[in-house]
């Protein structure tokens, strides 16, 4: 039977993170911590002579993964696979001293999950940056503001990506936090008590701190567990994969919205060149990225029900019940999002908008959008408030009612308050209003200013990752 | 960069359940399905030639993932590609006739469920043929019963794992049902309403209904929707993906347990032949597969938020904001169970009682799981009742005080009693109450035999099943 | 500080589930329990005296919780409280008797739980009626059906009905086999041996299976366990609330379509004499309810996830980590899905559909929707297929283009086709092509009448069922 | 029927937290609410006069929940109900003035949420103190440590504390962060544009920013949202419960690891004054309130996945089906959070260990775990590594076996090796050995004080949070 490849992997997220998570990769990974320990270790004093380091270098990228596996069947035991792997081809044995096999598996891990994160915030910046282009394109088109999906006041395109971009700012806030105070678990030994390291020096704990520290350094992860036992808290796998399902959320939030303007045709996500619609319905653009999006983030909502089987479960200084579920979850989580990303960054690039369809929709519910308003000018004119209150709802009703049983096609309402004595306002101040009110979308274009400017001050820091654009989606 | 596998199907999942999901696989099937509708076609009349249905025949095993994931770069739509990598290879234009890319896709996917929980029925007639065996070897293997984690009363190791049996025995019944009732959605066009098929017939839905009975037929699955839209309702699929985790949860509790007594020395999950424990300390037996199947469960819960997510949110007909969740938590789903299966029938396989160490804590904690005993005979014996309590709370009080101080390294609670005169029994009373309570198990034995006797009618009713051992595990 | 009522009980749910799950309901419940276990333990031998029963009938209804709640501060065990109360209330010291404190909630809990289930069929069946009543009446409305959110191919209001009915009867199917095999814990003892109900008797365990069986008979649950701990399997409770969302999941959909729909003026879930729209904006008419609707699928879903959280983590013969989850998910769980048919039910008696914006939008997107049909009609008249496939592509695609950009305002594809002399069809030709399509709705209609049929068998057999209204919702 | 209560709130939560929530009090917070709201609409010059604002001032504490929710029977609308009753109450008709709904009841519910998190903070930091003081207090106390629950490597009970208290300190760091940048969303409208405080000030941008500014000072919410639609992204109420879930995970996992220490009565949570055990086991000391930590963090669990179904679920602007999900979830997670703190600081407060227990345990092992130790001074002796290990192995696994089967009671390892010639050191070299490393804890203890520093300084920041003592539980 052929492999069964990681379906995210393969069809979705792309290098940047799926080669984080690749096995040569983690392979590799792994034996140059491995020579980071050694060396940090020798340089402390342990007598490890310099060609064994240099052999094991000289072999570190001879990945061989079905040797390995092979080994694995025999000892049951993945990571005493790959030592006696590494070892056998380096032709030393030097690798692992002092270590139990979380000293290795959890630092690595954790060096793909921080390495992924970083991944992930560029995205993040690339996507903001997006919004923001997008968010000023359409600052100033008006359209009909819809809660509970039914026409409510006037708004602008422009404010309504803003909106969902700004949600996004607010998790980036949380990965950037998260990141600056991400803790690798460290060399801590079987319980965590650095007993092994210890013992390789003597007893000298200055020196286990410092081989701790010289390879953390290695790592390039600023902070370190002080406290912990054979694994590091399950609980931070789980802030690791709700922080990832917090970022989906804006994202998620527009695409549902473009999905339902998709419907009114005031949208779409457009099509990629040479992309074919039903094949029986040659018209039909289809918000398959958008639906898509939606899939990514329901993923990774399961990721974070995962995350959160193991956080809090702990027993005593540790276990692997925790091993199968990490194995699946956290490269999942990060494909998940990166694939959400790659394809959400395409929908930005080829989405379109239908100002004609927008301004027909304006037209037909702007009358009723205007109520308050004509009531206003209602009372200002010396009706009293409850009085046009009562008037301009019994028209409203009406002309709501004769459009949905088809008495008429077009909204007359003014027509309908112009001829009502008890309102004192001809059809001119009427339109008058409304003419004014088409373009009265408050502080929206403000606020999309706001967001750009926020976004700018991302664009400036990290000029790189703002600018880069997704690779070709399926 | 390599191709990542699916870790599930890589390490865990069996050929058995891997295969159905396969890339090449699916392609497969879906060819035999798209034959299946030709002939169907051609014999209530249409005018395909036999010829054409041989070259697809032909072909059908030529499967080449690359050529149609080129193909669908370009279209973005897979199941076209599909399409035209077939016909391309038959030299033809003949399948996918008055068909909709779901009318392929729900039913071959739905066909890959239906296989696979015959799979996991079969698995499950297994586990429970060795959970048999298992409660029956140990069924009056006295221990001490624990509720809260601690001593309660004696009961058996066989009725323990008889206990998790009847669970899973639950579950079962779950599985048959669902089997028993599995809809299939059936050839139902874009919306659900067979317009196509209709058309092809020019109108007769009475040969629109035939050709959907024939095709069912071809699947094999009983059961046929009737009113659906583009895709069958996902809340099959939550119901489903949520009967696999109630599947996996007798195991898992047993698993738990297992894990319980390790920590105890009471009994372990065993060790493989050539096995290595931890190489510093070799005297160590983890559980680790008894965590692995724990962390498989952990995994299912995290589908059934999945496919949460996908149930009761169609829109109308239907749209694929389902797809690449179902594309994930499908297949894994059931390669989780299937390998929490192989695993835990591993478990079964080479777990081990150890009798001297539960005989010592038995003898450790009878003489407080004896206390009732001993106080309706002391009742009987002419002492009041709230006064036997009082006396008997405060001896045993004080020897639990004695043990965890190190006071005493024996429960000497009989000594106690035997030696305060407001207790009119003699050490030798009281010793014989104890003997007697030791193999006091209640029914635990007849309850043995009762799951045993409900698992030999599976046995007998699935002798193939009921004899399936797992392969190696890693 | 006052009394923090349960929400879902005081704002939603219908007093048939709330008042079994009342404190004091539950404690009647109970005594009740108590009560027929002593009955039967007499009736097998037991001494006990018929004035203490009669003592315990005649206060069984005098429930004061705060006097409980006292007890419970200061034993922290909320049962042995329940017992003092009760007996102190009775005069005597007969309850309870050989039972440990699981044999009396597991069962009483289960108990709540089945009538529960029971409530909730029937709920089930009112809201199967009601839907068929609905289908029926817009069996024959023809709107246009979406897949993606974008006109796909007519269908009628009735089939999208009767879509998410059948959805719904799928899982009263899953409901009805739950209730049919609902397992009950039984009288097992504090490790499910029975021992101290066998000791009451002497040891003889045909006494003590007798007692089971009578009080099994006064719950009126069919099936008892076999093998239990101190607790039933909790997967149970995971199948239990599974299965509630699952129902759940086809009024969900529909709710969800109404939204939709409601966004298009084509239907909305209507309102209730007296209820007003948004102050501000008379006209609005939002789907409130159908939101709310959609929010109960939400919560149901994480009392999925915590019912998750407790299946397959039994410690040896059980403990109470579960007892929080379950006081917590299992009455919340009920008081959901009862509020969601309430609510539901509220939907479907209100419910409305504009025939005239459904023409208007069936007008609008009919000659796109009729692509398939020209071209085959094409083809008839001797083009080649992919050549009517590519003109018709053309003008569809520029008919759509004019429209989003406001070059026209009205669907004029047909007469561009008329004027196209590569498709030898006029439009007197084409405009019959798109009459005949406008009612071809395929095997909707027939689709309809499957579903009522179904639900009328419902019907005949829980007549009183199928016939609840619901109260009036807030 | 009487009400049902909020079991949570009931039974679990303190006052600190269940008086936020009340309905009652969230009634009067929105009162203020409006009142600050008009007093900064006056300041700006809106014409409401004095009078008004000192009659609304005078009722706001008279809470009529009854007569309120009568009031919504009639609207089926919430907020208008409780605006009539409000100014029904006061004679005056000033509030609410250019607000919708949401204007209202985001920015208090976001309060309610805000308050919330401050206590929960002052609750962690208690519970952080506690745990200083017990991991000091047992930081030397040598305990067996377990990997897979089974013994590993010594380390003490104080590290054991501190590493699940390190684990809580992480998630104080998540709490602050949230809480530092919790936005509020202030008052901006129905689709938030702000457009009705526009229109109070004729179009006067700035003073509907001025009078946002003044409203949000009057929260002391120091962050503002400046794009949101009707609502606040409900990713920001995920990442409030997500960071719930992640402070319950420390305490959690140290309740399940004191639930397995109290199965070898090493350790134990203790027992109130005046609690009782099963009354028919006296001796049985239950660790009920670790499960209870344990079941609150499933509870918590099934929050975030409720949550999750809101976040990315926004349709444009916004809508209610979040409603009862929030009302449902908001309260119960800090409910649930605040019961668990509430439980586990009465562990902290109560739980023992056992120290001659832990001692025996330690004895048993310890010869086990000093193979690694024995193992290099055998090479240091000369012996070749990899004959030392297969002689140490040897004997050790040899040992386990005799143990298992009752060969040998007590562990005799060093008899055996010192018996061995294979193994030149004598049993006074091995004793030695041994007794060097039962206190061989590698950096436990500086680790323990590292974790006491850390919480140092928090007990300085917050003198009075860190001193609060829980209240009674049940």
């Amino acid at each position: 039977m052929n492999m069964i490849p990681n379906v995210l992997a393969e069809r979705y997220a792309s290098p940047a993170i799926s080669s984080i998570w690749s096995a040569e990769g983690r392979i590799v990974l792994e034996r140059e911590f491995w020579i980071a320990v050694m060396k940090a270790q020798k340089d402390l004093g342990l007598d490890i002579p310099q060609e064994a380091i240099d052999a094991y270098e000289a072999v570190k990228d001879q990945v061989n993964l079905e040797a390995i596996m092979e080994r694995e069947r025999i000892t049951r035991h993945d990571v005493k696979a790959r030592i006696e792997e590494f070892c056998d081809l380096a032709g030393h044995q030097h690798i692992h001293k002092g270590m139990t096999s979380r000293d290795l598996t959890e630092n690595v891990e954790q060096l793909q999950v921080y390495r992924s994160l970083l991944v992930i915030r560029d995205k993040t910046i690339a996507t903001l940056a997006q919004m923001k282009a997008r968010s000023a394109q359409w600052r100033d088109l008006v359209i009909t503001g819809r809660t509970h999906n039914v026409a409510a006041q006037p708004t602008t395109f422009g404010k309504r990506i803003a909106m969902n971009g700004e949600e996004l700012l607010g998790a980036l806030g949380m990965l950037n936090h998260l990141i600056d105070t991400y803790p690798v678990r460290g060399l801590k030994g079987a319980v965590g008590t650095q007993m092994d390291q210890l013992s390789l020096f003597d007893g000298d704990a200055d020196k286990a701190l410092q081989l701790e520290a010289k390879v953390c350094s290695h790592l390039g992860i600023p902070e370190v567990y002080t406290n912990v036992g054979q694994v590091y808290p399950r609980s931070l796998d789980m802030r690791t994969v709700s922080i990832l399902a917090d970022i989906a959320s804006g994202p998620s939030s527009l695409c549902r919205t473009l999905r339902l303007m998709a419907g009114h045709e005031t949208a779409s996500e457009g099509f990629a060149k040479g992309q074919t619609g039903s094949s029986a319905m040659p018209h039909k653009m289809n918000s398959r990225s958008c639906e898509r999006v939606n899939g990514f983030h329901v993923i990774l909502k399961g990721h974070v029900t995962m995350a959160g089987g193991l956080a809090g479960d702990q027993w005593n200084e540790g276990d692997v019940s925790c091993s199968v579920v990490r194995r699946l979850m956290l490269p999942d989580a990060f494909f998940a999002l990166d694939g959400l990303f790659e394809t959400f960054l395409t929908v930005l690039g080829q989405m379109d908008a239908y100002p004609a369809v927008i301004e027909a929709e304006n037209n037909h519910y702007l009358p009723f959008l205007m109520t308050t308003t004509i009531m206003m000018e209602a009372v200002k004119a010396g009706v009293g408030r409850e009085a046009a209150h009562k008037v301009i709802k019994e028209h409203a009703v009406a002309t709501v009612n004769d459009l949905r049983t088809g008495e008429i096609r077009e909204n007359d309402l003014l027509n309908r308050l112009a001829g009502d004595d008890r309102i004192p306002l001809s059809y001119e101040q009427l339109y008058a209003l409304l003419e004014e009110g088409r373009e009265n979308t408050g502080t929206a274009r403000s606020q999309v200013d706001h967001f750009g400017a926020e976004v700018g001050k991302l664009e400036s820091a990290y000029p790189d990752a703002a600018k880069y654009t997704p690779g070709a989606i399926l």
